[in-house]
């Protein structure tokens, strides 16, 4: 397959990720996380993000939100979120289902949840209501922007005078500190937020997310259980472990990011100029979010895929990944060019 | 570590599965199965289990248990299970958690449901009881034992009488199929099994198993709504999918199976006539169960990891796996010997 | 307690639904709905609605809409609801909670749906949302304003184009049907409704609420056990049975609407020309809606038990019932006049 | 109908209950709990119950021991019952559906939960089973026996020594309060219990139950939250109020139970000694349990409505209720007589 532009989980696993599956794959280990490498890999999470956290691992991206918001949400308790967040859109009411507990959508400007959006979903005690009791943002967001320090401090600040929890989707959380110029700590941890979906599996991970409760209290005793419950434990965990211990090791998840980023850089360097190419957000992670004729997308969509995120204007939106190469961009943007130009 | 005893997923990863995600390493892939690597491996299990079969993977047993059950179970309608079933103890809850669907434990003589277990359970339509809907059994069964094919004929026709689906958990049936000495479709499907969930992590595996739906209409439209929902839609679908793949192509399957099996037939040969060891149930597959003396136990357990299964007797399991070698059966049994004498 | 304009809900039982309940108190009765109430209350329902409707009772009008739509609704199927809807602000997410169901809440103009309103919440199959299966509309609407004919008509016909089945929340569907000047099912079931859950405790009734689905393949062989496990089957059936029974015959139903209605026309022609009251809402049910002074509607509150609906504007929502009289309104009006009058 | 031996639930309303129902029909009061006859109830509870109480009303049983358990239980924790209990054969499945919390039967000798059939359920802390978190024992049984004082208090000092807090179905606690000469809380909170739903419906009531939290930590503050998810928060709360309010008023619960269980007892008297009639359970209460021919059952069946608990035996359950007159139980105990002897 020719390289994708629609998704950064459309990339293969980095070789160092690869090494360190092979450097686990020696001998037995008990199952379950009750290994050395798990113990490792909760070990380097604490490092990175404060001795006190809370580490449990999970397969994928929707088990993490869902199982980290079971921890502590109670099924009359509802999160808010921006009606963008891929909470409310792309996993299929999976904490509804799993947890009865309600995702209430905040619509916003532009995907970024800020304190003023929130007060009139804040009823006060009333058993009419679903109660709020946490809020979840995605840094960095859907839109492939960020929050920025000031945003999320905000955030957190107004959660808790309302007694929120804050939530953060870092499904692509390495991307923003980068976009940043910070640590995984100072774009999340450090910003006020209480628990955290760490994403691995769009930064060069085979699969592997994890939650990081920074105030353990919120784990609590039910984590593990709601861990086991949301089919999320799994028996041979050295393999999630030894990946996420790995991507946090030697900077790793700042260099595929960092990367990624670049190429979405690239991309917007080499298309915004095209007369028909209207860049609608901006490029500040590893996407570039574009409207451009109809026609042209159909045909670029012979030779490239990627996706188009909303079929009324129509949006598409371009991504890169961490083994995108200067020549990949380069040529899916000579695509795009002569294929726009088609439709003049 | 040293070999461990203690569960066949304590085991690593095999060559030939390591190698079939090396391979499928290349380059970037769609997301969500919509790739070349999950229509090959779909393909392969319609080789082994028959053109119809829909297939879906998830990420580890207890997933598939559930997404299976849940694709046609309505939340009134249960689920009858021997009371030793990986369903009704090993899984947390996590069906009735997720779907509502009750597990009916039903009392057994050995772990394996017979038809003369089930009409007692059976209540006619009436709102105030849940409907029995499916039977479940697990093939190999917890204790290591198999059904004949005759026993799994006479409940899938059982059911057929009563409108009951069967479902098999075949975590392990590989074992059981080698055991039985026949194919994995022998020792399932062909035997009137309805829905199955078919073990990979247990058999060599880094993780993945698959559900197959012998009957497509059980999976309906629901499967990969459920699929999503149950948290066991990997994005990078490719890596559970080529996994699947190699174990199902040149029978290795089937040698990993045969040799936790014939080790496991290794250890009772030696073990069985130690005086104080009481083998209590058939070796069949990969696990010998065995009372012994409490301070034998303790003994053995500071040098080899395995599990008491019942504390009350107290029962241990000891299991092999694809990588347990003669060396390590004859150094356990030697140990167990020692520190069974030791208690005499 | 002097008269309340908070709710129809705070009304007494009216006394023809009283005698009901005396009549039905002779001796003893099979319970769970088999008895000779049931079937004539059942039958009362499909002579006002169609021989063809599946009824089903339940306590209140969240266990009505629930149990309404958790008959056909699967978990990751999701209902479409004004985001000012009962269903989604009043129910404290009990349809999340037992069904998994996500109700989708779409913003509208004034709380009533439009085809219009629909379309970008229609994805397409795609197992990451949740796939809207039903819409659902309050008559009256909880703003006590009623859908007109043609409304509920073009919003069921966009409904079948799309799949989607037609849900009413009926808890006030008799006031709506006099304000229209027709029947209950012209109000409903003739304009292309599917499923209604109709209301009697907010009109005279004891408490007691019905399921109605016009289309009896909605109901299933499901209904029944979903209300049983939605805790709403009552063992003592008859007494919800007879006052259903009553309040369908010899036009209560209508009467009693008619009057809360005219009760709400009278206050609204006493209030409307009130310098600093401010009438909000069409008034075509017994409610009037309306802004004014804060300090005023202390002042008032004091004398007189109201909701303040919005506290931001402040906006309020004066009720009336079947048993609130014309001196009850004047003494009210009056009360707001002079209080509101001391606030200028 | 003629009078029914079926259940108790087949009995119409005390006069005394329709009176104080009459009484609170007078003019308007605040919905939902927050009038006066709900604080009045709530009071006289306290007052048979203790101060402490936290009480909360419900529609129906199986909602009472829904909303009661869901209170405090977390979707992976489990309530140990005997597997003859109504929670666990009678209900449907609500609690796993709503709770997602796990009933697991425990099989007993009679009915009765005994200290030492606990200990084989009890895993320790191990997540991959559900935790027992409470025992819920039904107080009279199932089977019209009742637990000594003595038995509770050691079910309850076990279960204080594990942890779990003690559920009493109290459907029928009236009954057995009489049988064992005691108060509601000499039956029930003053043996240990800890949470209780207390029936009404079965003791005179048109409908209406209670759960009375004896530790209100248990309630916290989710009860409210749960009542209304449950489905049981009544809108006109003063008509559950009234009725139970004036049942624990001038001893009504006790007069009530009183004569049922003598009817019981009338009727035992007059059938133990008929040839082919085995009075099969002891008669405590207002039920009698007996094995009788099969073609004497359907005879007698033609005349008078009862169940057959048990097909297999087959053993019929005959109740008798508030209402049950001395006559009554002559004509049908004539009536047994006749058709057992005609079957001889």
């Amino acid at each position: 397959m020719r390289r994708s532009f629609a998704s950064d989980n459309n990339a293969p696993v980095a070789p160092e990720i690869v090494q360190a599956l092979l450097d686990a794959n020696l001998g037995d280990a008990v199952g379950y996380g009750e290994d050395a490498w798990t113990a490792r890999a909760v070990e380097r999470f604490r490092q990175h993000f404060g001795e006190r956290t809370a580490v449990y691992f999970a397969f994928n991206g929707t088990g993490a939100n869902v199982a980290a918001l079971s921890s502590f949400l109670r099924p009359w308790e509802a999160v808010l979120a921006p009606k963008t967040a891929h909470l409310q859109t792309d996993e299929c009411g999976a904490l509804e289902r799993f947890s009865g507990s309600k995702v209430i959508p905040v619509a916003t400007r532009d995907g970024k949840l800020r304190p003023g959006d929130l007060p009139p979903h804040l009823h006060g005690h009333d058993v009419h209501f679903p109660q709020p009791r946490a809020i979840s943002i995605s840094q960095a967001t859907e839109y492939g922007d960020v929050y920025e320090p000031d945003d999320v401090r905000a955030l957190a600040e107004f959660a808790r005078e309302h007694g929120l929890v804050v939530h953060m989707d870092g499904a692509r959380l390495a991307n923003a500190a980068v976009a940043l110029g910070t640590t995984l700590r100072g774009a999340s941890a450090d910003l006020g937020v209480d628990v955290l979906s760490f994403g691995g599996t769009k930064n060069g991970l085979m699969l592997g997310e994890a939650i990081c409760f920074f105030d353990p209290a919120l784990a609590g005793d039910a984590a593990p259980f709601v861990q086991k419950q949301s089919m999320q434990l799994a028996s041979k965990m050295r393999y999630l472990a030894a990946q996420l211990d790995a991507l946090l090791s030697e900077d790793r998840w700042s260099r595929y990011a960092s990367h990624a980023n670049a190429m979405a850089q690239r991309l917007y360097a080499r298309v915004r100029s095209i007369p028909g190419v209207r860049i609608t957000r901006p490029v500040r992670c590893n996407a570039v979010f574009a409207t451009l004729d109809r026609a042209a997308i159909a045909r670029i969509g012979r030779e490239f895929f990627f996706l188009t995120f909303d079929e009324s204007l129509p949006e598409v939106r371009w991504m890169t990944h961490w083994a995108t190469t200067e020549g990949d961009v380069d040529e899916f943007a000579a695509c795009i060019e002569r294929e726009v130009r088609g439709s003049a």
